[in-house]
C-alpha cells in the first residue's frame, strides 16, 4: 500500500476527496488508481437520510408514482439487457472478422513461403491494433483500462471515484495529464467496446468478459442517470432513482448482463454477479437480474440466428463461444478421480502463482503508467511486439504432423479459420502449435475442448502453449487498454488440462477434451476463487451437465489449495489499485479494538442554527462529507445530538441562500423554498462544489437553520463497542458515516464519526499496541484464508 | 391471523414464550402451529454479546482453536452431505420398491379380471401406508408433518419453536395432547424418513422434497449440537459452534443438501436454499453449501452406480428422477413463443389459485387437526380412501388405446413398472390414464416429459389427470404426515403443459415432452415464485441446457402474473401457521411510524447491582428475554445505560448462586467462577428454566453484580427513527432485541426494547391513527406484490 498522492495541492484542489479526518487527508487509502491515474475516491451512501424532505417525499408518494418507479426499474433492466446483448454481439462479430482477416492473410503469405512478409504483416497489424486500443483508451477514457471487474466490484461495495470529464480533442488530452474518471458514471462505454475489440483482435492474451462487465455497468449507470436536462420528460420519472441504492441495483444487473452477453451464460452471469461482484443482494434484485440476463439471452439468440444465414461477414458466425462437448453418455469411474484431483491441486498452485505474479507485475506497471502518457504507449507497444515475436517464432519449434485421415474439418485449413493450420509445414501436414496460436482465443479453447481429436497435439506444443498463455496473460493485463482475465484464464487452464489428459491417455474413460474443460475449471477456481458461478458458466459454455460432479470436485480442490496462499485475483487488483474495499467480516484484531480507540481526532461539529461564515469556512478548509449537528443551551436543556448533515446538502443550502438574519428558527415552511429534487443525489462529477459558491461578507454574518435538512435519526454506536461489532452494522446496512456516542454523559453528545477508512486494516493496525504491524503480518502469513474463522 | 393460544395457563407454564411485552403475551404472533400443535415460539439471537466472557473468549482463542473450529465446520458439512445423500437414496429406493410391489400386485389381479379384489388390495394398502405414516408422525414427531420448508425457512429467519421432547411409548403419547417440538432441534428425522416413504408410497399426491429439506435441516442441527454429554471428547471441539449464528449456517447447508438429494440437483438445491430459504447469506456460506451439495452428488452417484447392478430390490433402479429429455438439437422459432407465453400465463393463474386454495384448506385442516388426535387420523384416512377411490375409479372413464407399434418399452407393461398399463383393457391395448395414475409420481413425470410418445395420451385423460393432481395435491398436503409440495407441483404443471403441447400439436417445432417441461416450470413459477433455482433445478432434472431461453421466459411470465394475486406458497403457509417472519423490506406505513410510537409499554429494567429477589421475581412474572441494565447514582454520576442482559444468562447466574452480600462490586475475577461454556447457547429444549431455580429467603436479600455478564455495547436506535429505518438495522444484522434510546436526555436512558413482533404489520397496524386496518388492507388489495417499490 505504498501509493502516495501526488502532492499537497492535489488534496486541496480536490474537495471531493472524502477523508473524514484532516490528519488522514493524504493517507494511502484516500486515493485509488483508476485506469492508470491516481484519483480521489468517494464513498457511496446507502443510508436513508430522515430529514424533513425525505419524510415529505415518502408521505406524498402515491400509487401512481410508485407504479412509475417500479415500471421504470423494469424498463431500465430491459434496456440494459438489450443494449448489453447488442454490444456483446458486435464485439464478438468484430473480433471474429478482424482477427479472421488477419490470420487468413498471414496464412496465405506463409503458404506462398513469404515468411518475412508474413511476419511483418502479423507484427504490424498487431501493433497497430494494440496502439489504437491504447491511444483511444488513454486519451478518451483512461478508466476503461484493465478488466473493469475490480472497479465495478468496488463500486458495488460503496466506493466511487468521481472525476471530471471534459471532452478535449484526442491529441491534446493525450499529452496532458489524464483526468480521473470512473466508468459507471460516464458515457465512455463506446470507447471500451472499440478498445476491447482491437485489444482482443491484436493477438494479445486478453479477454472480453471484463470489459463487457464494465460496459454493462456503464450502460446501467448511464441509463439510471438519464438525460434529464436535455429531455425534460424523463425528469419526473427518473427522480426517484436519483440515489445510490437504486443506482447500485442497476449496476449489479448491468454487470450480470455483461457476463451473460460475453459467454451466452445467463445463469452463470447472474451467479457471478451475485457471488463475486455484489456486496449486497436481495431476492427482489435476484429476480430483476434474472430478467435482465433473460433478455440478453433472447436477443443474443435472435441475432445469432440472423448470422447463421451468413450475413455477418466472412468469418462472423456470431456463435459466441459455445463449446458443445456433449457426448451422449459420459461415464467415469473411481480411477478417473486421481487425475482429476491432480488437476485440482495443479489449478490451485498455478492459480495462486498467477495471482501473485499478476499482482507484482501490476504494481510495476502502475508506476510506469503513471509517469507520463508516453510510457503507457511504450509499454503497450513493447508487449505487443514481444507477443508477436513469440507467437510467430515459437511454432517453428513444433514439428509438422501429418493430417489425420478422419479429421472432421479440412486439413490443413486454408483460407478460413479452422483447427489445422499449415504454417511452415509441407502440404498434407499441419503445425499443432500454430493451430492454437494462429486463432482467436475462442477458437483455441474450442480446439482444446474438442472431443474427437485425441492425437491432435504433441506434448511439447501443449506445454509451450501453456507457457505462452500463462506468462503473456500476466504481462498483457496491465496495459492501458480494456483487457479481461476470464478468457486467458480459461485458455491457460484448458491447455494444462489437455496436457494431463494426454498424460493419462487411455487409462481414463474421459476424453482429452473433457480434461481440458476440467483444467479450465481448476484454473478458474485457482485464480478467481468462485465456485458456483464458475461451475455454472462452464456448464453453460459446454452444454454438458453430466460433467457436474467432477467439475465441483475440481473447483473445491483448486480453491482450497489456492486459498492457502493468497486471495482472489480481483481482491488483489483492488488492493493494488488502492480501493478501500470493505470486507464482510472483521479481521481478528478488530475484536480487540473499540470504536472509541479509533475515532480519536478533532471532530468538526455544527450547531442546529449555525453562522453562515462558519459553515463556509469549515466546508472550504475540510474535506469531510458529514457533520454532526448539535443543539446546545439555550436551544435545548443540555447538549443534544440532533443528527448528521451531509456536505452536499449544506452546499445546496448555501447555493439557494436560505439564510436567517437572526439565530432563531422562523418556523417558515422550508418546503416552499426547496423541493426533494434539490437534495437528490447528483450524478458523479455533477455535484456542486464549495468553490463555486459565492457568499458576501454580509451573508457570512447571517444564520442557517440546519434542523430541517439534518438526518435526525442517524445510526449510532456506543464508544465501547468493539470495532468488529461496529463493522457488522456498517457493512450490513451499507453506511458512509457512523456516529459514535459516549457511554457516560459527561462530554459532548458525540465522540466521533466512523467511516469506511476506519475499518481498513492498513490504516489502523498501528493504533493498537498489542497488534503491531509485524504481528498482524505474521497472522496473515501463518493463517491461510480458509483458516479465517468466519 | 385468528389463531389464539389455548388458554391462560399455557402462557404461564411456558416461560420460554418469548414475548417482550406482557400485554402482548397471549397475542397471536407469540405462538405458531408446529406440526399440528400450537407452540410457543422463540427468537434466535445473532448479535454478538460483548460482555466480559465473550471478550475473554476472543482473546484466548489461538490458532489451534480456530483451526479446530474451521475444520469442524467442514467436517460437519461433509457429514451432513453424506447422511442426507444416504437418506435420499434410501427414501427413493423404498418408495420405488413399496409402490412397485403394490402396483404390480394390483395389475396382476386386474389382468386376472379380479377387479374387486384389486380395488380392495389397492385401497387397503394405501390406507395402511397412510395410517402408518400419520400414526408415526402424530405420535413420535408431530412437527414432521407437512413440507417442513416453511418451518426451516422461519428458523433461518430467526424464529425457533422450542419444545420438550420426552420419549413416551407410542400409544400413550398418541392419546395425550402432543407436545410442541420443532425439528431442527430433535432427532426425529428417522420418523420423517419413514413417514415420508409411506406417505409417498400410499398413492397420495405428495412429494418428498420438503421432508428431505426438513431432514437435512434436522441432521445439520443434530450434528451441530453433538452428543457432548455422552462423549466427552466432542465437547471441546463443539463448544465454538454453540451459538445461533453457526447453527443457522449449518442448517442452511443442510437444507441445500436436502433439495440436492431429492432431485440430484446440487446447483439447484444450493440456489433454492439461497433464493427461497435463507434470510442471510454470505459468500463463505455459499462455498460451504456448495461443498455439501457436491458431497451429496458424489455419494448419490456412487450409490446409483451400485444399484445399476440390480442389487437394490426388484423395482429399485435408484435412479432418482433424472428425466433425460436431451434431443440432440432442440430448435425453436418465433412461432413457438405464443404457446409458451400462454403456458406462462396459465402457470401464473393456476399457481395463484393453487396457493389460495391450499391456504384456505390448510386453515380448515389446522382447526381439525388441533381438536384431538382422533380427528387427525380420521382426516388422513378420509383423504386416503377418497384418493384411492378416485384413482381406481377414474381410469375406467378412459377408453382403451391400441399399443403403438414403435413403442420403446413392452406394451402393455405386465409384471413391472412401465409406461403402458393395461388396467381393464383387452390384450394389446393400454389405458393411458391408468398409465399415469398407476405409477409413482416420478414415473408419471418421466412419462409426461418423454419425447418419442406424441400420441400416447388422449385429451380427456390428461385433463382428468390434471384435475386429480391439482385438487388432490391441495387436499393431501395438510394431513399430519411428511408431505412435500415440489413433486405435486411438477406433475400438475407437466400435465397441463403436455395438454397445451397436444393442442398446439405439429404447429410447433417443440415436442410434447418439452411442453410438459415448460408447463412444470410455469407452475413452479406460479406457486413457489422462485426463478433462478426453479430454472436450474429443472435444467438439472432434464439435462438439457438448450431449453434455457424458453424456461426463463415462462418463469418470468408466470411469476409476474401470479404475484399480482397473492404471495408465494411458503409465505402463505408460514402466515397460516403464525410464524412471525421478518421481511427484508418495510411496509410503506412503517415509514410513517417512529420507533417511539411502537415501544410504549412498561419497561422492565435492572440495575447494575440488583437484588436477587428482584431478579427472581421479574424472571418469574414476565416472559421477557432481554433486560436493559442501568447504572444510577451513586454508582454513576447520572443514569447511564450500561447494556442489555439476557434471560438465559441471568438464570445461569442464579443457578451458580454468584451472589454478593452487599451492593458493592467486589472486584473478584468472575472468570474463576464461570467459563465461556456456561453461557454458550443451549440446544433447543435444553435451556435452563427459572422454575427449576430454588432461591432461599436469605439469598433473596443478597445482590447480583450484573456488569460482567451484560452485553455492554448493544445496538441502539434513537426514538425518532422511523420504523422502516430501524427495520433495516434489525433485519440486516439479525437482532433479537433493539434498544431504543431517548433523543433528549431528560428521562431514563432507555425508552424501550424493540423485538421482532414490533415489526409485524398485524400487531402494529392499529397503533398509528392514520393507518387503520382497513386502509392497510386496501393498500394490500390494490397493490399487487410487484408494485412493492423495493
Amino acid at each position: 500500500m505504498s501509493i502516495e498522492a501526488n502532492g499537497d495541492d492535489e488534496s486541496q484542489t480536490h474537495p471531493l476527496l472524502s477523508s473524514e479526518k484532516p490528519s488522514l487527508a493524504r493517507s494511502a487509502s484516500q486515493v485509488a488508481i483508476v485506469g492508470a491515474n491516481l484519483c480521489p475516491i468517494e464513498s457511496l451512501d446507502y443510508e436513508i437520510s430522515e430529514n424533513d424532505f425525505f419524510k415529505q417525499d415518502w408521505r406524498t408518494r402515491g400509487t401512481v408514482q410508485i407504479f412509475q418507479y417500479v415500471l421504470l426499474k423494469w424498463l431500465l433492466c430491459f434496456l440494459i439487457g438489450g443494449i448489453v446483448s447488442l454490444v456483446g454481439f458486435c464485439n464478438n462479430l468484430a473480433v471474429e472478422n478482424i482477427a479472421g482477416v488477419k490470420f487468413v492473410v498471414t496464412s496465405n503469405m506463409m503458404l506462398a513461403r513469404r515468411f518475412v512478409m508474413a511476419f511483418v504483416v502479423f507484427w504490424a497489424s498487431n501493433l497497430m491494433l494494440t496502439l489504437f486500443s491504447v491511444l483511444i483508451t488513454a486519451s478518451v477514457s483512461p478508466a476503461a483500462a484493465g478488466s473493469g471487474i475490480p472497479e465495478v466490484k468496488a463500486y458495488l461495495n460503496g466506493v466511487d471515484a468521481p472525476g471530471i470529464f471534459s471532452l478535449k480533442t484526442l491529441f491534446v488530452k493525450l499529452f496532458l495529464k489524464s483526468r480521473c474518471l470512473y466508468e459507471p458514471s460516464s458515457n465512455c462505454w463506446n470507447v471500451m467496446i472499440i478498445g476491447s475489440i482491437s485489444a482482443v483482435s491484436s493477438s494479445l492474451i486478453v479477454g472480453k468478459a471484463g470489459p463487457m462487465v464494465h460496459t454493462g455497468a456503464c450502460v446501467a449507470s448511464l441509463l439510471g442517470q438519464g438525460r434529464s436536462k436535455k429531455y425534460g420528460w424523463t425528469w419526473s420519472w427518473l427522480q426517484f432513482l436519483k440515489n445510490d441504492r437504486d443506482r447500485r441495483d442497476l449496476i449489479a444487473c448491468g454487470s450480470a448482463a455483461g457476463i451473460a452477453a460475453a459467454f451466452r451464460a445467463p445463469v452463470g452471469g447472474l451467479l457471478f454477479a451475485l457471488e463475486e461482484m455484489a456486496s449486497w443482494w436481495r431476492s427482489a434484485l435476484l429476480w430483476r437480474a434474472f430478467f435482465t440476463t433473460a433478455i440478453v439471452l433472447m436477443i443474443l439468440g435472435a441475432l445469432i440466428e440472423f448470422c447463421e444465414s451468413g450475413k455477418c461477414g466472412p468469418f462472423g458466425k456470431g456463435g459466441l463461444i459455445m463449446y458443445n462437448v456433449t457426448s451422449t453418455d459420459i461415464s467415469y469411474h473411481l480411477w478417473d478421480v486421481p487425475p482429476v484431483l491432480l488437476l485440482g491441486v495443479l489449478g490451485g498452485l498455478f492459480g495462486s502463482l498467477y495471482n501473485f505474479l499478476l499482482d507484482k507485475v501490476l504494481r510495476v506497471y502502475n508506476v510506469i503508467n503513471r509517469k507520463c502518457s508516453g510510457y503507457k504507449i511504450l509499454l503497450a507497444c513493447s508487449i505487443s511486439i514481444f507477443t508477436s515475436c513469440l507467437l510467430f517464432g515459437l511454432p517453428w519449434l513444433a514439428s509438422c504432423l501429418p493430417c489425420p485421415a478422419d479429421a472432421e474439418e479440412p486439413c490443413p485449413t486454408i483460407g478460413q479459420s479452422g483447427s489445422y493450420k499449415q504454417f511452415q509445414c509441407p502440404p498434407g501436414h499441419y503445425n499443432d502449435l500454430a493451430s492454437l496460436i494462429f486463432n482467436t482465443n475462442d477458437d483455441a479453447i474450442r480446439n482444446l475442448f474438442s472431443k474427437g481429436t485425441n492425437d491432435e497435439f504433441q506434448y511439447s506444443s501443449i506445454l509451450i502453449f501453456f507457457g505462452i498463455c500463462f506468462f503473456l496473460g500476466i504481462f498483457s493485463y496491465g496495459i492501458v487498454a480494456p483487457t479481461g482475465l476470464f478468457v486467458p484464464v480459461i485458455v491457460t487452464g484448458a491447455s494444462y488440462g489437455r496436457f494431463i489428459g494426454m498424460l493419462v491417455g487411455s487409462h481414463s474413460t474421459l476424453n482429452r477434451g473433457l480434461f481440458a474443460v476440467l483444467g479450465a475449471a481448476s484454473f478458474l477456481g485457482g485464480t478467481m476463487r468462485t465456485t458456483v458461478s464458475a461451475c455454472v458458466i462452464l456448464l453453460e459454455l459446454t452444454n454438458n451437465l453430466l460433467l457436474l460432479p467432477l467439475m465441483m470436485l475440481v473447483l473445491l480442490v483448486s480453491k482450497t489449495v489456492a486459498d492457502a496462499f493468497d486471495s482472489n485475483i480481483y481482491d488483489l487488483i483492488m488492493k493494488a489499485k488502492g480501493f478501500p474495499f470493505l470486507e464482510a467480516h472483521a479481521k481478528p484484531f478488530m475484536r480487540q479494538l473499540t470504536v472509541g480507540d479509533v475515532v480519536k481526532g478533532p471532530l468538526q461539529l455544527f450547531h442546529g442554527i449555525e453562522k453562515v461564515g462558519n459553515v463556509v469556512h469549515v466546508l472550504r478548509t475540510t474535506i469531510h462529507n458529514g457533520f454532526p449537528v448539535i443543539d446546545e443551551p439555550p436551544v435545548s436543556g443540555s447538549p443534544v445530538l440532533y443528527g448528521l448533515i451531509l456536505r452536499a446538502h449544506l452546499i445546496e443550502l448555501l447555493k439557494k441562500k436560505a439564510f436567517l438574519s437572526s439565530p432563531e428558527p422562523t418556523g417558515i415552511d422550508v418546503s416552499e423554498q426547496f423541493s426533494v429534487v434539490d437534495f437528490a443525489k447528483k450524478g458523479s462529477g455533477n455535484a456542486n462544489k464549495i468553490q463555486d459558491i459565492v457568499v458576501t461578507e454580509e451573508e457570512e454574518n447571517m444564520f442557517l437553520d440546519l434542523h430541517p435538512f439534518t438526518n435526525a435519526s442517524p445510526y449510532t454506536v456506543v464508544e465501547t463497542m468493539s470495532l468488529a461489532k461496529a463493522l457488522i452494522l456498517f457493512r450490513q446496512v451499507g453506511l458512509r458515516h457512523l456516529l459514535v456516542i459516549p457511554k457516560i454523559k459527561r462530554r459532548s453528545p458525540v465522540v466521533g464519526i466512523l467511516t469506511r477508512h476506519d475499518f481498513m486494516p492498513e490504516d489502523m493496525i498501528s493504533l493498537h499496541p498489542a497488534w503491531t504491524r509485524s504481528r498482524w503480518k505474521r497472522w496473515r502469513l501463518t493463517s491461510p484464508r480458509w483458516l479465517n474463522p468466519f
